[in-house]
């Protein structure tokens, strides 16, 4: 988000601001502390026609919403439905989430449209790190920004409960296949009830249906049967399955665990991952209803047996456990913009090796909260290359909704430096280009811009950009841009001032965004499931440029793997940077002819991708020398928290 | 609590129950789901009297209680303050939290007495591992079981945050100063802002305080001064601190972290907690309000430099984070018993490491809401030893509070063990003597139970014990165990069955409970807090019949380094099996003449305790070859869940 924004004078058409506007604009948590937002319940009846057993109050501020409302508003017409996505992103900031809430404050409270934004839920370790929170900024956010930023509801404390509860289960499983034979492990899994009679767990009956064994009676079964139920034989070196926290710790990127006295001998490297790249966080995203997460958190994924065979989270005997750990997390909480507009946070998965986008649950309430003269504007992380790419094959394909608009946000100085502008590094003054007026730097990184809208109208689907302004940006700058997006094939491109006006500033992005939707889409994916996994690679490749793809060994075994166990039909999931179409983050503005080298290839069998690893990710963040929280308190009297950003 | 129990005849003068009472006794989680809890906001304003603005909806079934009430209800007479605690526990079961639960029943619904109930939150760890919820059980339970046995409203997830915030806090604080210069530090602790100015954080000045150094403009600060300000320099083998989660994970007892490519060459062994044993718990349930809370965080010591001198989270700069993550969790959760009576439940720290008590906070708030005609009961963990003790001498002491009366829960089985029943097997018929009359064991094993009632009159608090009745209970083993606590002093006896028939099971109890809590009450501790460190720990070593105490190396090094760091006016937190009097689980009944052995002396600072060591605790649980969660799934139709026990 714009650090520096000044307010800028509104165009001439814009309307008076309904906020009480202060120049220049003051830091994010001052304005949005300086609103009390409504009482959740009056967003949730009046603006969305909730009634009261559909939601669920948690504090005065917050609600979470039930799924039964989709029961009563089956045949409801939905309302428009409108993706955002960013250019790729530089140490700069495009203030794509800022964009998102400014659009909808503007179609709600200016334009008069039902409206709901619908976002993902931020990882709550970089608030106390490196980076400030994600509820916009200026006079576009989302409140109270403490809540947002923090605990929220606790659905990502029940994704890391869930996820190590999962962990827990298969190292102690082998701990105790190591111990014992097969037939004291089928002996203590089916044990006698006080009558003497044993019986099979209903869990247990999906590991026999997988097995082939048609048997309901623990006593029928065969020693060869005893064994194959009941020694899952896990090959320690297969397990992709990791802890998670949703702290910032860098010293937990790499661990031995076992190494209690009681444990020895049984050691194991692994690692945690923060919470938010768990394969949970991606099933809560993609599940359609509660009975579809359960069956998408059993059938995940976590190594195979010595014989090659996957092993998932119901053969341990866990998927209904994690299933109840995530039964209130399937609920998306609403919350409310600086204006007063209904804001849906629901789910945060990784934009790399997850495909980045708010859950379908959230968008699927929203098209029908806000009926057929309504916009739902979803925000997918990063550029047209990741998140929205992954919306538009992932998302879209799992929950057969379509686009009916797709914005890309751009600013002035993130595309000079696609342009070939000077590294920006924090806390030094930003070099000259950035803040003075160089048509021909912005002009030439434009290439980025363009290749964001062209692959987004591949789509099918008309593209609105948005340019965000900031106060150092000139006309000649901003009618550049423009010219280069409408030519680039956009159906419009508009200055937008939300962050320094709310939404008054961003009426013009607002109303083109309303024309966008009433365009015809013809919308297509970017490839057909049935392709094999390489073909479906290449034609992601091809989307950023690549001339070709390399795999390592490592990635060509497991595109065997995969294959012979039959997840080849699973789309697609890169891991790619997001600071490049290629896979070097140095490579700015529009790179071609390169080849896309594939390091490694996993499965997020669950979720429902095949994820290849394009160079190394980072899925664990550290702490800087002088992390965030050294500002964070709170006032003790009256409860205020200071120093969030 | 009893798994067997059935059905036994009420007494002549027991009340008809209120709740339609089945025979057998079905299991708690159908009992549980077959009452529909009243709407939490007829709890709270109907039978509390809290106004609208002192609490927040979590969902129709719970709510958080401000704290801003205790405002409001300043010059309000006190309630009644009675607390529970058991006889030294055995694998049957006493029903402690059980016999809470219906002991308030029949005050609430039978003797029409305004009453609440204050008992812990339990570990979602042995959820989904061993044991079964901590929500009471048969006709006395607190509802929604299921939220009391999950996340419930996220407390022991934002400790968990909270704790692990600090533990990457300390490991990228020691690998940043590795790194760099004591200047370089500085100059990234207090950078310059954008007019070249410098500053402390707020938290950095009591760094500064705590260093002696007056000064709050960064320039002004002597080389030697930047050293001693910027270089914690923390001996990594002093360091106390530990991760957490709140899942049973034995992999995570013994690990080595800071194998990360980036880390290599600092990695550290360490391990993991379960979050209930975080020190932070321990604070929550002794914190008087959110200043206190704040102050206490701050002053948790992590470990010591290389000088000695302790390291504090205000140190590394994390107080006040700390504190922003569990603003919420100081707020208790309002829950109900089956017969609609109001429950805080309110932190839960361990009961040996720590002191097993909820917190002050509910029982400050609860005894205000009840009024003086009312009674709030609060359960202490395990025995007179351990949670009554610990309840006397650290919470009381801590909030000011002193018990009217305390109860002590026994059953006849328990005491048959204690006088030297055989050991009972999990899975394994219960051996002949603890089904069929057996008046002489029972009474042997009535010595345990003495103590227990000795040590409770001994704080000059009548005594009333609540003997928990099973159906294989004859009339004279019961009238045994009545004698024997008369005897020891108790102030009164009675039979109970709460279990079977709820609060109308009770009548008798809560009947002696208002008697007792009439009598005038001499409250004295136990030891004085100017006694040294040994003085204190051997006063407590009197109170298990301990002959002496023996103290390891360890031990006497770290006594010696915590009264050198000004620590030894804490009061003592005995780390000691619950099972026994003494050090040795194996020893039922009343051991004496035995030393007791101090293995090593550890300090929670910031909750307010030294904690001496007796023999080794088990901080993290594991999980059996079938944990519970095999059973625990969740009906995608209705959204109940299945199989919680």
């Amino acid at each position: 988000m714009p650090a520096t924004a000044i307010a800028a004078k509104p165009a001439a058409a814009a309307p008076k601001p309904l906020l009480d506007i202060a120049t220049p604009t003051p830091p994010d948590i001052v304005i949005a502390q300086s609103i009390k937002p409504k009482h959740i319940s009056q967003i949730a009846e009046a603006k969305l026609g909730l009634q009261p057993e559909e939601y669920e109050m948690h504090g005065p501020t917050k609600a979470k919403v039930r799924l039964s409302v989709l029961d009563r508003l089956k045949g409801t017409p939905s309302g428009k439905y409108v993706v955002v996505a960013g250019i790729s992103p530089t140490p700069l900031g495009e203030g794509k989430s800022t964009t998102t809430v400014g659009l909808c404050q503007s179609l709600g409270a200016y334009l008069d449209r039902p409206v709901l934004t619908c976002i993902r839920q931020p990882s709550q370790g970089p608030t106390f790190g490196i980076k400030g929170g994600a509820a916009g900024g200026g006079y576009s956010q989302v409140i109270p920004m403490e809540e947002m930023n923090l605990h929220l509801t606790g659905d990502i404390h029940a994704i890391t409960a869930a996820n190590n509860l999962l962990a827990a289960a298969i190292d102690a499983r082998m701990f105790h296949e190591a111990a014992q034979t097969d037939e004291a492990l089928f002996r203590r899994l089916c044990p006698a009830d006080k009558h003497g009679k044993r019986a099979f767990a209903p869990v247990m009956l999906r590991r026999l249906e997988k097995l082939g064994i048609a048997k309901t009676d623990p006593s029928e079964l065969t020693p060869t049967e005893v064994s194959a139920f009941a020694r899952l034989d896990l090959d320690p070196q297969s397990i992709t399955w990791r802890r998670v926290m949703d702290v910032n710790d860098r010293f937990l990127r790499g661990i031995t665990v076992g190494q209690g006295s009681e444990e020895r001998g049984q050691e194991r490297s692994t690692g945690f991952d923060i919470a938010v790249a768990s394969e949970i966080m991606a099933v809560l995203a993609l599940a359609s209803d509660l009975s579809d997460m359960r069956e998408r958190l059993g059938r995940m994924v976590v190594g195979n047996d010595k014989r090659g065979n996957p092993v998932t989270a119901d053969d341990l005997g866990v998927g209904g456990a994690l299933t109840v750990l995530m039964k209130d997390a399937i609920m998306p909480t609403l919350l409310q913009t600086l204006e007063g507009t209904p804001v849906l946070v629901h789910a945060g998965p990784f934009a790399n090796i997850a495909h980045g986008n708010s859950s379908i649950v959230a968008d699927q309430i929203g098209l029908k909260l806000v009926g057929k003269d309504g916009y739902v504007v979803t925000e997918a992380g990063f550029g047209s290359d990741i998140g929205m790419e992954k919306f538009m094959n992932i998302k879209c394909r799992a929950s057969g909704l379509r686009p009916d608009a797709a914005v890309i946000v751009a600013t002035v100085r993130a595309l000079k430096m696609h342009g070939g502008g000077a590294p920006v590094v924090a806390g030094t003054p930003l070099p000259h280009e950035y803040l003075t007026e160089d048509v021909e730097l912005v002009t030439k990184g434009c290439c980025n811009l363009a290749r964001h809208v062209k692959n987004a109208v591949a789509y099918g689907v008309p593209v609105v950009v948005a340019i965000n302004a900031f106060a150092s940006d000139t006309e000649a700058e901003l009618a550049a841009v423009k010219a280069a997006a409408l030519e680039a094939g956009a159906f419009d491109a508009v200055v937008t001032r939300h962050h320094s006006l709310g939404g008054a500033g961003a009426v013009d992005l607002s109303r083109a965004v309303v024309a966008a939707c009433e365009r015809p889409s013809k919308f297509k994916f970017l490839y057909d499931l049935d392709l094999s996994i390489k073909e479906k690679i290449e034609a992601i490749a091809r989307s950023y440029g690549a001339e070709g793809v390399s795999y390592s060994p490592e990635a060509e075994a497991q595109i065997a793997k995969y294959t012979r166990m039959g997840f080849d039909g699973l789309p697609i999931c890169m891991a790619k940077t997001q600071y490049s179409f290629s896979h070097d983050a140095k490579l700015k503005g529009a790179p071609s002819g390169f080849v896309l080298p594939i390091r490694d290839v996993r499965a997020s069998v669950g979720a429902g991708f095949i994820y290849p690893l394009v160079g190394s990710m980072m899925t664990m963040p550290g702490l800087p020398t002088r992390p965030g929280y050294y500002d964070i308190d709170i006032d003790p009297k009256s409860g205020r928290v200071m120093g969030l950003s």
